[in-house]
């Protein structure tokens, strides 16, 4: 017990996160412009509205989205869910994002609340049915209409639209709630052809400000041409592997929006799902969102460590999903992690108690647990348990160095399969507890 | 921001919980003797191993058990299992339990070291397959099996035994790990004839010593008369509205056992699942066995709260418990009650993803959910969501008051049925991530 203090003091040590992970130069897809700025829903003339508009018009665009399956939809995915129904997502060129109220469990007149700004932006760009919206902040409060129709004026009477990084990374901002740093990421890939494409992700989450909870928001756009069924069933397949995987404290929020906007600004032929680079195409994507997603869990809430949960060789991925789910949602493991300890009973137990769909996937006696050192200090693995075995010489010592690294890697072998799944999640500390047992203010 | 530090601190206070959770005296059932000592598995010389033995031999006695549905079962929880399959829970007459070693992932030599231990108590008393066993503490490590057999050898050597008040608190004190008070209830109820029979339950968790994970034990005595599917059946039922209805955090043991002997030591015919009176007995086991289950909520691992999750009028007693239990467990909500903040999003939000069986349990619309004062303090209910509408002008300072209360009750009500949950849970502390965070010592 005596030496705990100290290590919990150290395991406190904050990383300077805005300077590892903010980039400082970015590239941009064509055709798109972003503007933001400070409605005055947020106190201190933060930023908190922002739109993201398509402006090439040489063919339709195409957009995709996976939205929250909590069965209290906040306004803005319900009126999101509806656009995209009506028009197969074709021709959506643009998105609202706001942050500092949630417009959820705002009923009907939330719902008005959220068509009125989806109204006033389609007038503005000479368009229908073409804007999504994600708001992200307090929930059961109503939006500050007069705030909003006015900054969105701002926006377009002034121009206020560009495509250049600052732009960008003031968008990125301004869908902030306690995140500690905007997330932001671009990439650019090619085709068979040698064609270069772009892509742009925008990610926030996971902070709250009370009276509210966690909202994960995300977008990614490119200057990709490619069909709106394609997109979605690229998104869908990305977001499995990537925004699905990720954990701070396993509540899952009444706002969570991921959707991907492609407008085909690149003037190649159009991809289908049958095309030859589709499956290239997805796997760049998942890659893509995979980084954006990571930064969520790498800002978690009072997180000292980033973790990744990599589950191999199950017989289904759906169970691999599960069992590294399980694992890092585990309030035990967490508060392990936090202090450094080694306690592998600890993910053996979560790992036991997964509510599996086929329990085919686990088998005692084939089980491999190990930490890995995600540094270059060796050795690399840590075997922990061996073919369900508990190692009784663990180098306790290099237990805790790899457990002192402020991102590693908790490898869980099932053996019973060839399906893998990783998943990312940080640990629970003090300050968790901390800024979550907060008065709302 | 400001005022946290204060109420955190203030939500601090312990409470003197051995003072108002340990009685002084108690009732205790015809026909067993208990024993207990200091086996040398723990150190400081504090109890870790007990016995408890039926001498009433007038009857075969009754024995009954819910064991864990972890997939990774200490070799007790196998043991135990075998010999109740083997006799089909009829003439158990001894339980022996020991904690500081769960005997958990011990592999095939740990199931050994089980059939050992309950042999040598078989042969002690003179019987065959009438040994059931339960262990707490660390895991992956064996049973220091000179220590746990010379130990049971002293008990019965030197006769230990007695039916006394102190000998029954011993024995609820031997099983105990990070427990900061021993857990134990009785109680004497009455069927039609009138006749008296006797109740005793002993219960343990939630804590743990590293490196292992939090054991709940219980097991309740009684000498009422039972066929033992009678006695099954009521059990499951009972433990399904008691020990399956609280949480501490969400993790499941390895080792959880809940497990009830029957002797009929008062001589009245005995009752089967078709005695007018089965009901009422099950009645009475049901509400003993939420005492006892409470008691471990009370006891958990850096709580100032007890916390009662009333989940009513539900179309299926299913998914009022799993919405219950998605409460209790969410990170979100366990870290406001901890702060004492009022933060109903929360609630709702985990509300909305529980995972039904029958997502007509659930209508947004119908909602309503309250704080519920447990002292006498008027209003006693205040009411945050109305029909799925949130209660804006909610009285702030009435609700810091019931937040403060070290006992408090949020019901939520479905009104989709009439069926009904109470789940019984506690606050996240920093207490809480320093204990778990803690190194193995």
């Amino acid at each position: 017990m005596r030496a705990t203090k100290c290590i919990l003091q150290s395991a406190s040590k904050t990383l300077d996160k805005y300077a590892l992970f903010v980039p400082k130069t970015g590239v941009f897809p064509k055709g798109y412009e972003v503007a933001s700025l400070a409605s005055g829903v947020k106190k201190n003339n933060a930023l908190d509205l922002g739109i993201i508009r398509n402006v090439n018009k040489s063919r339709k665009s195409s957009a995709a989205a996976v939205f929250t399956t909590n069965r209290f939809k906040a306004a803005p995915v319900q009126f999101s869910r509806k656009v995209l129904d009506a028009t197969s997502g074709e021709g959506i060129d643009a998105i609202v994002v706001n942050s500092g109220c949630a417009n959820a469990v705002t009923g009907e007149l939330g719902l008005q609340d959220a068509g009125k700004v989806a109204t006033q932006v389609n007038e503005l760009i000479g368009e229908k049915n073409s804007t999504l919206l994600m708001s992200t902040g307090v929930i059961g409060q109503r939006l500050q209409m007069d705030k909003i129709t006015g900054g969105i004026q701002t926006l377009f009477g002034q121009n206020k639209f560009s495509s250049d990084f600052d732009s960008w990374l003031k968008l990125a901002k301004s869908i902030c709630t306690t995140d500690t740093f905007p997330k932001l990421i671009s990439a650019k890939f090619s085709l068979s052809d040698g064609t270069e494409y772009t892509l742009v992700g925008i990610s926030k989450g996971a902070g709250m400000i009370c009276p509210n909870m966690a909202t994960l928001l995300g977008f990614i756009v490119t200057d990709l041409p490619i069909k709106s069924s394609a997109l979605q069933t690229m998104l869908t397949g990305a977001v499995t592997r990537s925004f699905n995987c990720i954990s701070v404290d396993g509540d899952m929020s009444t706002n969570d929006t991921i959707c991907m906007l492609a407008n085909g600004a690149v003037d190649t032929p159009v991809i289908d799902e049958s095309s030859s680079d589709f499956k290239k195409v997805s796997s760049q994507v998942t890659e893509f969102s995979k980084q954006l997603a990571q930064l969520v869990v790498r800002d978690g809430e009072g997180a000292t460590k980033f973790v990744t949960v990599n589950v191999k060789n199950s017989a289904e991925f759906k169970d691999a999903r599960t069992i590294a789910e399980t694992i890092a949602n585990s309030m035990l493991v967490k508060s392990a992690l936090y202090g450094q300890d080694a306690n592998w009973g600890r993910i053996l137990c979560a790992i036991g108690y997964s509510k599996l769909g086929n329990y085919e996937s686990l088998d005692e006696s084939k089980i491999n647990v190990s930490f890995i050192a995600t540094d270059n200090s060796t050795p690399r693995e840590l075997k922990l348990i061996a073919n369900g075995v508990p190692q009784l010489d663990i180098d306790e010592s290099r237990a805790s160095e790899i457990l002192s690294l402020s991102d590693l890697e908790v490898l869980v072998d099932l053996g019973t399969g060839s399906e893998d799944c990783q998943f990312w999640t940080c640990d629970l500390s003090h300050e968790y507890v901390t800024i979550n047992g907060d008065y709302r203010s």
